[in-house]
């Protein structure tokens, strides 16, 4: 109890701008009395609980965008659709105010990929282009294959020493929880183009970044690093990639073809829209607590875990707030991001449009990770926040959240960019052990979708989020 | 005891015939002491078990068979590849006799298959041609969807009811550690084009028989009815099928565009091969204890399952066997069969070319089925092979294998012909959980093979096939 204190002491001695840089470990105290929400607030609390863990409308809303929509990259018609899709959606829902706000970017064609190896032991491959890539060309490109460990080997190949070679990065990701694997294992995918045609390379291939043995590989958006070539670069799936090592690991040259169909229109403007919806605050309208997912999905699955049970679940949060019989106290925003797969666009666009108002965003919370239950929370509030933050995680630890203790909760993806820029934050973490499974490829659909886990999702996404836009506490401070 | 003494007394007094051709359940007895095998055999089947558990063999065969031949469907370049290397190995594992005896037939091709949901909802479908189906032509069929949960259902359709339509069954396969939802669900897929053909269809789609939820196709084999017009059959995999089933339940017309490139040439005769190799008896070469896999596969994966881990431990149980410093007693033979997959043709050849041989086949066993380890035996012997079968169950219960205390063990696939022609045969049943969620399909490669389990079933095979070929008993008696 005394070191809490003192960590306490601490914090108002130094203020929340100390506070919201640090990583450090907190140990929550239990409050004496809850006094974050009033009497009536609290039956709030109980009456969505009940609701939320008794509703399948989440479920029946991720149905319906796989179902009636499907894929949704930026730029496709799957994309326009789920524009009109959520606007409806969230009319018909009850929300107070919808609106769009455009978000534009330059059009990649994925087109066709091929793959093969043509020798010693001719297979056909499973590969996928990673977005933003170039072509190869209809002819595609036949090289042999020089094979790197991880994309550190890569980087430490001498200048050169790939010319006229596609080079292959090995590295198999990891299965964690909280997704952990993925850090290490996505640099190739985002930077591994560049840094191979920087020592000669015609082509990368790389296994693909998931922890799934399909024959399905992974896209995943890369970048290409400026005045250096642009090669094409492809995910294999992860039994290719092991049976590609099986022929290397006899010693004989291996020869492979890449064919790529795909290609960047960087003149040709696309436009998409960040989807927003309110239900608008009672006393406090102007205070917004966010919760938010990404509307957009890649274009191979249809996208229901990345981001359907997101969008689903924070609509819905949403709507049964809307049910109760008072609005809440602060408005709470539904932010449906566009084009979050091809480099966060929506969340930046936002950040430019909404500017003057960062600083009115007195809470967030965006989902885009996880396929299971929430078991952890992480927020990242001022001193004056702790309290409340440590009342609300009673009111969450009966659905299985324990606090991680820390202060460190950046908000997921497109919304950690208002984090970034100093809004209060709460990371709820999923369990992720099988999200690489299906993440960026044609097997992330509805039937990955428990209804029962969406259920407890919802349930901590709504309670979370009345909870934030009725405490008698200002997060930030 | 009593119970049991009085069965073998029926057994005694009624014959082999009677027990062959029953599924009665028996209770092993423990026998009083080992006499099936003398000392100098029971030393060998220690080294054997010793050898095997310690032994990488079988799984550097089916490394070797997938990596360097892959996919062997009959009449591919790959089925052609796979019987030289099979002879070439059988010669490097030292064994003393090796074949081929040639299987004919009539060419099928694959082609491609491109299927989608035209309306309400626009989606692509992952689909694959049924192994035999005729074509679509290239311009495809687009047709309304009709719908039935299982195969009786369209066997109950009236006649002329699906005029124009393209037949849907989704029945889905249920999961079983003996495979046993595979018997349920096959029937849609061998006879449901020539059903949904009389009652008018145009094409026919069903759910894949497979227990994943991968956006995997799986194929195999389908007949056509004589004098019923030959419509193309198609399986789209399980989360396309539930898709499909989402649509469908909206209760608007649900149109689907199938396109199957996939041919029949019926006057151009393929070759293939059966691979035999022996290691030969020391006292009674002309008894034969068979040990079989199927060489070929399917197109689609590299055979890793189904069925090169088959195929690798027969011929590294006769391998090892043919180490010890005698030869037994009994010629142990390894048959590994052509062109299962398209209708057992080469078990057929077999038992055309070796007619008057079915009655010297003393024993015989296949692994045709498993991707775990063996956990039960079932014989099927004459009365006087009990004995010992239950001796033989002492070396293998160490292993994990348990007797199912039936003695109507048919042997698998292929060599179930030679069962059904009176050889005395063993069922050695592995763990088949999760073996349909790979059958047939892309994702039977090479991962999916323990190592450690692969261990398991060589020795199993291999001190089975020792047993036999050393046993001071005729199992057929």
């Amino acid at each position: 109890m005394s070191s809490t204190l003192s960590i306490k002491r601490f914090f108002s001695r130094f203020g929340a701008v100390v506070l919201m840089c640090t990583s450090f470990t907190i140990a929550f105290i239990k409050p004496v009395a809850a006094q974050t929400l009033n009497k009536q607030q609290q039956a709030g609390m109980a009456a969505l609980k009940k609701t939320t863990l008794n509703s399948d409308l989440s479920y029946e809303l991720v149905e319906s965008l796989t179902t009636e929509v499907g894929p949704r990259m930026m730029g496709t018609p799957g994309d326009a659709k789920s524009i009109v899709w959520a606007v409806d959606k969230m009319k018909s829902l009850g929300f107070d105010k919808v609106w769009t706000e455009e978000v534009t970017s330059t059009q990649w064609f994925r087109g066709e990929a091929k793959a093969r190896i043509t020798s010693p032991y001719p297979h056909n491959i499973v590969a996928i282009a990673l977005g933003g890539s170039v072509g190869t060309g209809e002819q595609g490109i036949t090289a042999q294959v020089a094979q790197f460990d991880s994309l550190a080997d890569l980087k430490a190949a001498k200048p050169g020493s790939l010319k006229g070679k596609i080079a292959f990065v090995s590295y198999k990701m990891s299965r964690h929880i909280a997704g952990k694997g993925y850090g290490a294992a996505v640099g190739t995918r985002v930077n591994g183009a560049s840094i191979a045609a920087e020592k000669g390379a015609v082509a990368l291939i790389m296994r693909s970044v998931g922890t799934d043995s399909n024959r399905v590989a992974h896209t995943g958006v890369m970048r290409y690093k400026e005045g250096v070539n642009k090669i094409p670069a492809a995910a294999i799936s992860n039994p290719d990639a092991d049976l590609l090592l099986n022929q290397l690991k006899r010693g004989k040259p291996v020869s492979f073809q890449l064919t790529l169909t795909a290609s960047i229109e960087a003149e040709q403007v696309i436009k998409s829209a960040n989807v927003i919806g309110e239900i608008t605050g009672s006393e406090s309208p102007e205070e917004i607590v966010a919760i938010g997912a990404h509307l957009d999905s890649w274009d191979v699955g249809t996208g229901a875990l990345d981001d359907g049970i997101g969008v689903a679940m924070v609509m819905a949060a949403a709507h049964h707030i809307s049910k109760l019989d008072n609005r809440p106290k602060r408005t709470i925003r539904v932010i449906l991001y566009a084009a979050e797969e091809v480099g966060l666009l929506g969340a930046k666009q936002y950040m430019i449009d909404h500017k003057d108002e960062v600083k009115n965003h007195v809470m967030g919370a965006e989902w885009d990770f996880g396929v299971g239950k929430i078991y952890e929370m992480t927020p990242r509030v001022g001193p004056k926040g702790l309290k409340a933050v440590d009342d609300l995680a009673k009111y969450l630890a009966p659905l299985g959240v324990k606090s991680s203790g820390k202060n460190n909760g950046r908000a997921s993806s497109d919304m950690g960019l208002l984090t970034d820029a100093g809004m209060p934050s709460m990371r709820l973490s999923a369990d992720g052990s099988h999200y690489f499974d299906y993440h960026h490829t044609e097997n992330d659909t509805l039937d990955k979708v428990s209804p029962e886990d969406l259920k407890q999702n919802t349930a901590v996404y709504t309670l979370f989020a009345y909870f934030a836009a009725q405490a008698s506490v200002d997060f930030r401070k």
